[in-house]
């Protein structure tokens, strides 16, 4: 209609008629208007005559035609076998055979595997200057020696072919783009094709990104077969951790009571012993995930600038912050759970004794300091826990796109190293006096909860000395572009927001 | 694109190309196009002289105008008294009475509801050849004999009408379209009114389908007035299932002991039975959540092909899975909360019990299996809930949408029967050698946890078939498009991506 | 504007101008365009020769460039020293000095620092007739007398400046616009020049909002500032609400103990004390959710008509319902797991006794009220917990945006009430027969969960009488559109849809 629309402003303009005329005196003008050209017939001429071809009739095929036509596309499906495979179709596209089909658009979707392709080198004469959309996917990475987009522009050197949609499913196909698949990436030679890609795109409520030439096309080709790739570093450490810990405490716990007082409580692998790793990978990896922004700042501040790239692995490991921040609070989750059963476990003396050394002491008299220090340690580890989740609720992304910039940074940094704080002090309550009693330390082992106060302890005093007036200040004016040494007459292309 | 497109239609049609030309056949004809001149007027012809018309001052009305103005359209309001109202519109359109707006734009918009249409007859000439935009929706379905839209066509037959925005909510429409309400649902008779609705649609952030003619305008009519569609059956099968099992405890616990000891613990209703209600049903729930994938395995591997549509039942079943899915969660949720509060209830001692027969055992001798049966069977019911819990993010819609379809998968189907496997595991554990002894069969009739055991051992059996590499091979074969007794040499036109 | 450019396109090719024009250069030619033919060329003429400008080569500046690149826009950035900073910038794009860069665009993105603006003051007369879009934001509200649009706009006169785009982080332009980020706020004097912004902000993706004229400017630079504006109030509340329980519930326990029995429980501040703070802010602030909705109704009923606006203080009140919610959630959970904790408190019998007075009864005889009183306390807090949580999940914003206005209204009203039922009963079951023992009123002061009792009680009574059929009945038609004393000939301009 924006065409539509746009033809008639050309022919009232052509007619002389002012701009202040309505669309609806304009069509009243068209009658008179078929004289002075024969332009008129821009009118009938329905959008829908923008028509597209789409090939193959599986599920993908069906679910794009279905779109497209929605769209107010017309569409034509090429098939091998026209007849048998129009039923499925969605009703009010034409079927044909695969040639007439070419002849019909300017803009074919080959929604058909790479193993199958041969079939278009026949057609190379009506596909010549055709744009051909390669939607394709394999099953695994490198599975064949090119990508199928360049193996289908080396079949049809005639056409134009670019790489695009082969990230959508057809379920996302059919029920519409939604937040985070919106994006379609397409790539090849032609500027011209690419463009008529896009604007499909657009129309079907995608937004398209040109990712550059046909040589793009395998990593598009490899988007789909992706398996949680930011997750694997963390999950990495996460397992090592984890299986570090138990063999550990394995150790310290169960064999040694079994060696020394040959008192068999392997039981307690099952509840006690995960109990303590969860807790102790919780802490770690938390950590983990505030220590790499931390030494950023600190690698700025030598450096003087915001203005040269970070090293690699501290790259990689930035960007992986959010992953290692979910799977903390995960184990911690688990820890919740492993805590709050121990009162209906059949050994509940046993537990409630591996949880405090000090039971006992309810029988004997009534210690002040231990009553403090024992609700003390629940307290900040419900509320660590309190803040915990509520990080974890706003790295949705739906939440974190609700915030603004700045929203978000002040509760993933400000709450996030409050909650580091009140979990390493829960920790540290929890060891209380042990730290110095030499009885903790069988076989001169220190007890895990020591083990893992050391990183979150490093984190901490770090970020104290990074919000001392002075330092922050110098932080603050490096991450808005300033320069140590830079002369400061020239302007900074830099922009205060970003951090 | 679309701009090139479009100039290509200006040129082709005056050259009096036939509509069915081709954009390819049409960059070859351009030569022809010479002598159009003074196209250039068209350019001063400002933007905003897009004007679009209102009719209706209500929420709505006034919502879709402010819109429309900030998406750069010129708004007039059709109004019946228009200076009364004028106070609460949006600042930057005008208000005029009906008949001088419905002159001022080719698209109207009518915000009012259906009792009133009737203003819009006398308007008959000044709205001929117009496009209205029905909006309106019903309290109730099938409140009138015909679709709001249809009513309106019959009074102004003169008119175009197309029926769509309905879906939004004036909410909506003043913050803006966010991720599941950005779809906007047309139809009408008119191609071309069509195309002049989704061109304002895309303008103002939403993307626009095309439903068809304005026979669909009743369908559109009832979305909004939907309650949770896809609820219904899983909520059914979830509330008849607790009733089931409520009265089938109440019988075996409560009144057998009244019966048999003549003993009153009707009490133990609200929490004891509430407790072994929720943990029934949520496993029940969990495994018809996976039981249709695995059918529709089994059918495919019968039928070798998939493309073949599977019964109806089986595809509703297939589409309510995420909601049972979800519902089992909340089951399994009240149950951990419900088991968790058990130690503080007054009844202590009575509590364990109900919940390990082998209780007494603390006071005799320390029983090692027991002990391990017995953390075993807490460790695996919180893991089996860890994974329930993840499991129930990643079906928020911003979490699966930001996961390819491969990650999606994974979870959903791997992660998914891991944890069905762990929560039945965790079911076996709790019921452990009272399968044998006789004394558990009040009244001849097994517990409950018996009876929940049955359909997730029979789902786990099924899939553990389907994953030997035999079976699996094939069933691959066959999502990829292979049909046992198909000649190969055809391409077959499907898609890897589709499972 | 689109077709505008495209128009001019057109013209400036079949003038067989170079591509190297600026679309202002292009507006000049236009009059001498009138008499030239060979349109063919408009093909060749890439559409990428739409060309933008990017100052500064900041992270926003980049990310911006690599944007544009990939929506298929040629970009030119203009850098102070175009060498050095070329290393950084997007494949693709050249490099300019200021002046050149400024010549070859006819929209120009400022992506530099306010203090740096003088750079352009020398550049006058390439910018002169240009569109500017100014990025830039600031480091706190008011840190100059006027908008930095204001002051560019100052600085080149000549110039149209559009504040536009500045509530996009770098991160979001190169991840594309999600969910929540997708809206563009611009605001500017020429339609013109916002048209050509907005055409471009659809091709990026995002839906752009013209909020009116470069006065506006101002606020929109506050936006990216803003922390949780709408969250201040209910935060205010919760926190004022907590100190004054917390220090009421300190007088009443610990202090009284000390005084009467002279003895020192000061120690249970941490968990009990916690413990009955939470519940109290939680149920308080839960009706405060509900009460303003219930207050609406009223007025309407008393007005008669839904056609006058709210007093201020009711609309801000009705604004920050989810707030209050979401925080009321918090509290709710926070006293969830203050209560599991409790039997793993070292002092064990205490807290029980804490937690029910009647602790003693299990040593003497069973009593049966007590016993179902007690677990359908607790039964009805865990169903409470649950449906507090499910409203928790629905106000997410990706799972609200996915309900029918019905849905989301069903969820929130008639399960929102439901919750607070549940809860108010769960208290009122926790007092029981102590608000009749005198030994209750310590110093003649009643209980927390007492006086945290009144507001639910009158908003679940007040509730009562709105949903009575004579008043429902009112009430719905006043939603209606209906007005008291209208005379009803006269259409409605309104909408069922909207409450």
């Amino acid at each position: 209609m924006e065409k539509f629309l746009l033809v008639l402003e050309v022919i009232t303009t052509c007619c002389a008629v002012t701009q202040s005329m309505t669309g609806q005196e304009r069509s009243e003008e068209k009658s008179e208007c078929v004289s002075l050209s024969p332009m008129m017939e821009a009118v009938p001429a329905p959008p829908e005559s923008e028509r597209v071809c789409v090939f193959g009739t599986g599920d993908l095929g069906r679910s794009l035609g279905l779109r497209l036509l929605q769209a107010g596309y017309g569409v034509v499906f090429g098939s091998r076998r026209p007849h048998s495979s129009s039923s499925l179709l969605p009703h009010g596209a034409q079927v044909l055979g695969h040639a007439a089909a070419a002849q019909s658009a300017h803009l074919i979707f080959i929604a058909v595997q790479r193993e199958h392709y041969d079939f278009l080198v026949p057609l190379a004469n009506q596909l010549k200057g055709k744009v051909l959309v390669d939607l394709s996917n394999n099953l695994k990475k490198n599975q064949y020696p090119e990508a199928n987009a360049e193996y289908l522009q080396s079949l049809v050197p005639g056409a134009e072919v670019v790489k695009g949609f082969n990230t959508l499913s057809a379920w996302s196909l059919q029920n519409g783009p939604s937040d985070a698949n919106r994006q379609v990436y397409i790539c090849g030679e032609s500027v011209e094709a690419k463009q008529a890609v896009i604007a499909v795109a657009i129309k079907l409520g995608f937004s398209a990104l040109d990712r550059g030439f046909l040589s793009v096309a395998r990593e598009l080709e490899d988007f789909p077969l992706q398996l949680f790739p930011q997750w694997r570093l963390p999950l990495r450490i996460a397992i090592g951790l984890s299986a570090a810990f138990f063999f550990y405490l394995l150790i310290r716990d169960i064999i040694y009571a079994y060696v020394t007082q040959s008192k068999d409580i392997s039981f307690r692998i099952m509840v006690s012993l995960a109990n303590k790793v969860c807790p102790i990978v919780s802490l770690i990896m938390l950590s983990l995930c505030y220590l790499p922004g931390v030494l950023a700042s600190f690698l700025q501040l030598y450096r003087g600038t915001k203005y040269r790239r970070f090293p690699d692995w501290l790259d990689r490991w930035m960007l992986c912050r959010k992953q290692l921040g979910l799977l903390a609070l995960g184990f911690a989750f688990l820890h919740v759970l492993y805590t709050l059963i121990i009162p209906i476990r059949f050994d509940y003396k046993h537990a409630s004794l591996s949880l405090f050394q000090i039971r006992e002491n309810r029988t004997t008299q009534f210690d002040m300091t231990t009553a403090w220090r024992g609700d003390s340690y629940l307290s900040l580890g419900i509320l660590g826990f309190g803040l915990y989740v509520l990080l974890g609720i706003t790295s949705l992304p739906s939440v974190s796109n609700a915030l603004s910039w700045r929203e978000f940074s002040f509760i993933q940094s400000k709450l996030g190293h409050l909650t580091l704080l009140l979990c390493t002090a829960h920790t540290y309550l929890y060891g209380w006096n042990r730290f110095l009693s030499s009885s903790t330390y069988k076989w001169y082992t220190p007890p895990g909860y020591m083990l893992c106060l050391v990183l979150p302890s490093v984190v901490l005093l770090l970020k104290l000395l990074l919000i001392t007036p002075c330092v922050d200040r110098t932080i603050t004016r490096i991450r808005q572009g300033w320069e140590r040494g830079a002369d400061q007459r020239n302007p900074k292309d830099s922009q205060p927001l970003i951090p």
